[in-house]
């Protein structure tokens, strides 16, 4: 069930790339909040360099044009799930996909079982289908 | 007020038919959540095949290139009107758009009354305006 | 923190407008909510006309081709921050980009402060570093 939009920055990354980023974000999304393998909602956003402003709310973390923007819609999660995802994508996405832990911002905004429909017209949450 | 992005993948429709799924969207918005006929807000993204990842959470349900993720935010709703809005979109959408019902994903998220602000510069529904 | 999305119709406006758009609607963030200067996350989507659908709840508010959503993810804001954010965004965008306050349509979304991590995989408002 997450539905994420992930927002970049357009021509820095080819076809490829974005996909194992989406693939590593997803194992990622499973480890930590141990939604089924299958459960990945995924949308990629690609902007023009100046139509994505990313600054740093004073921290002094410096951004490049690789900056990724993870905003994440999911059923309530724990503050350890969310802590544990906000570190195990930092590492993975550097990992896997040469990310800078400072190019990475994450955003969760909650809803809940009566908010979702995964085809058929059905509340899969609400009709024991999950 | 519902604000709703529809994102597709490109390609698969005319504008025509883009045009016709985003009425029969509203149509049933209207319907279920007994919005007024004009209270419509509707954003479009279409995206290349792999930009947009849309699988089953392990329900058996098998997608196309033309499948649809519906986001609605909305004041709260009932969950007998989210029940109603999910199964009448699937069958709305079937008959007049040919969409199969497995290629329908819709997730809503609630804010409340002082959140909108419509235009003026204005919380119509703080005002007495709504 | 507040994550903005903004939602414009394409070919409207150059580059340099866009920005100054993006320009405005920060300094009334700052002003209204109070956020630190640099506490700014702003995403443009550019549509093609018939993409973005825009009517006024029955208010009889005539939209042009300028029309601006603006979709705000943020911790909670007193109502009295929310209407001054609209009001002063109004009259900021009037003033400094020509648009009639009947071309601004403003959302927001509220989560909390476990949902944020700016960047290194932490959770700021949770660490302490804000």
């Amino acid at each position: 069930m997450p539905l994420i939009r992930i927002d970049l920055v357009e021509g820095r990354r080819s076809a490829e790339q974005v996909t194992h980023l989406l693939d590593t974000l997803h194992a990622e999304m499973v480890a930590a909040f141990g939604v089924p393998e299958r459960d990945r909602y995924q949308i990629v956003h690609e902007h023009p360099r100046h139509r994505l402003v990313v600054q740093d709310t004073g921290l002094g973390i410096e951004r490049t044009d690789d900056v990724v923007v993870v905003s994440v819609t999911s059923r309530p999660r724990d503050r350890e799930q969310k802590e544990a995802f906000y570190a195990g994508l930092a590492k993975a996405l550097e990992r896997e996909c040469e990310l800078r832990p400072e190019d990475l911002v994450v955003s969760i905004t909650v809803n809940s079982d009566e908010d979702w429909s995964f085809g058929h017209g059905r509340a899969q949450f609400l009709t024991g289908e999950l």
